[in-house]
């Protein structure tokens, strides 16, 4: 069956992409993991969805999805593995071994959590160390973490830890904060203790994490920070290894885009929210991106249809 | 007092731009004439701001409003008359009299109804010819009316008012259909008449509307449509007036951006949503151009404050 569009990815983007396409009576399929993208990962609640006050990551979620399968469009539970131009359009094959076509694609796939590549990383994964606040916070009550990355998404998750954890420190390697104003303040009001300038060198533990070493990179000292948890938030990866023979990348990998109409090097392939080079990566901006990357591909479509 | 930013306007790009500017603990003035922009002249209940599955205009409105109150912004009701460069900032003046200051200016004023410019428009304002249905549409049960305008506004308003008309018209200028295809297939449902290459030259009545004239652009033949009602459908206008000097303008008169950080010509003046050159007119793509141009005037303040 040939597909108008494929879209591959679940997050903002990819429902509000969605949204938009089933409207314009696309013939649609959309793939994705799961839903939600990096939403559901959130550690606080969203406050900055506007229309929402405030709502859970996992609730919000749950909205667009349901908004979602509201209109006429295919869902597939799949991963993508590559997609390739062909005359007429495009071939996308996921890991399940099923392939599809289309005329047109948009990839909202995302970014996935950046890795710290230090030693005792991998080992503890699960074991104390985790990408995922909202999913392991709980498991450290009474518990001193570690947090690493001082960004807006380090201080959330620290801010979301101190409600379990006995002791929440925030590891930044840069000499300055980074995070939003609101966030320092709140992190200061629960005496969250911010460290920066710390390079981290190494995670340590028997059976599960017990301390953290880090290098003063002022004084040069190594320093071993006992904590039984620690949190990476350091920013992410796009996920675009399926698409890379077909667009661009910026310096941070992310997919180059017309910022005025969301079309990549390749015609006919879209992309949209946090795995493109938009400046800001935001909830509201991807369902944005993804609005118009949908009605984007609706003229393409039309013209070349 | 100097306040970091002034938002003019309080449609979805404008609440998004203060939810944002807000929580970036910007000292920040929002000046509108009223909340909702076009929102609040939505004929149909929206269904494609997602995480909403459907929602009137107005309700999505207050939601909006509610939203951005939460914050600590400055609000003021008020039409904003001129806004100035001057040494280290903008001054933003009102047509009440009141003048601000600040470091930084976001546009968001949207754009207003599109008049005809025919005999007859003026002068029945109100006594059968409407900009917007959701305010008048009620009072056309069982008469015949005509929206003018085949874009997806007009169909949606055409869609709302044979709910309550006895005969609903559409009459395009051009000899093609540009709205969604679910627009077109729900007119078709409902019986609604496309009348296509029409130019409408006169609205005529007495104390009320009784007719509209319009040309047959293939025939050059004029002919009398008896309708009670002239619904106007045909775009919108950016409201600009104020900051005419400081923008350069697209062939729209809307103002042209930087798509990457919605700066305008002039260093500090950002401008987001209907107003500006973006390429498609939508809520969720509005409210995500508001959040970038808060997040780059942030910035920019950060850098020159």
């Amino acid at each position: 069956m040939l597909y108008d569009l494929i879209i591959i990815g679940g997050g903002p983007a990819g429902v509000a992409a969605g949204i938009y396409a089933a409207r314009q009576n696309l013939n649609t399929l959309l793939i994705a993991k799961s839903f939600g993208g990096q939403m559901t990962r959130k550690s606080v609640d969203i406050e900055n969805y506007p229309g929402f006050e405030k709502i859970s990551g996992l609730d919000l979620m749950q909205k667009f999805e349901k908004h979602l399968r509201k209109n006429k469009i295919d869902i597939e539970i799949d991963s993508v593995s590559k997609v390739e131009k062909v005359s007429g359009g495009f071939y996308v094959s996921a890991t399940s071994g099923k392939q599809f076509q289309s005329k047109a694609v948009i990839v909202t796939s995302g970014a996935d959590p950046r890795p710290l590549e230090v030693p005792g990383e991998k080992e503890f994964i699960g074991k104390g160390v985790s990408y995922c606040t909202a999913c392991d916070g709980p498991l450290f009550g009474d518990k001193e973490v570690a947090v690493v990355g001082g960004g807006n998404s380090g201080f959330e998750a620290a801010i979301s830890l101190h409600s379990y954890a006995k002791k929440v420190y925030i590891l930044e390697f840069s000499p300055q904060i980074k995070a939003d104003e609101i966030n320092q303040k709140l992190a200061q009001k629960y005496d969250i203790e911010v460290i920066t300038n710390a390079a981290i060198k190494e995670i340590k533990g028997k059976d599960f994490v017990d301390s953290v070493i880090y290098q003063d990179r002022k004084s040069q000292k190594l320093i071993t920070l006992n904590v039984q948890g620690v949190f990476v938030e350091i920013g992410s990866q796009p996920a675009t290894s399926f698409a890379k023979d077909l667009v661009e990348f910026s310096e941070k990998d992310e997919i180059k885009i017309d910022p005025k109409n969301n079309m990549t090097k390749t015609p006919g392939l879209f992309a949209a929210g946090d795995v493109t080079d938009v400046r800001w990566k935001q909830i509201v901006i991807a369902a944005g991106e993804g609005c118009k990357a949908a009605l984007s591909a609706y003229e393409y479509i039309i013209n070349h249809g």
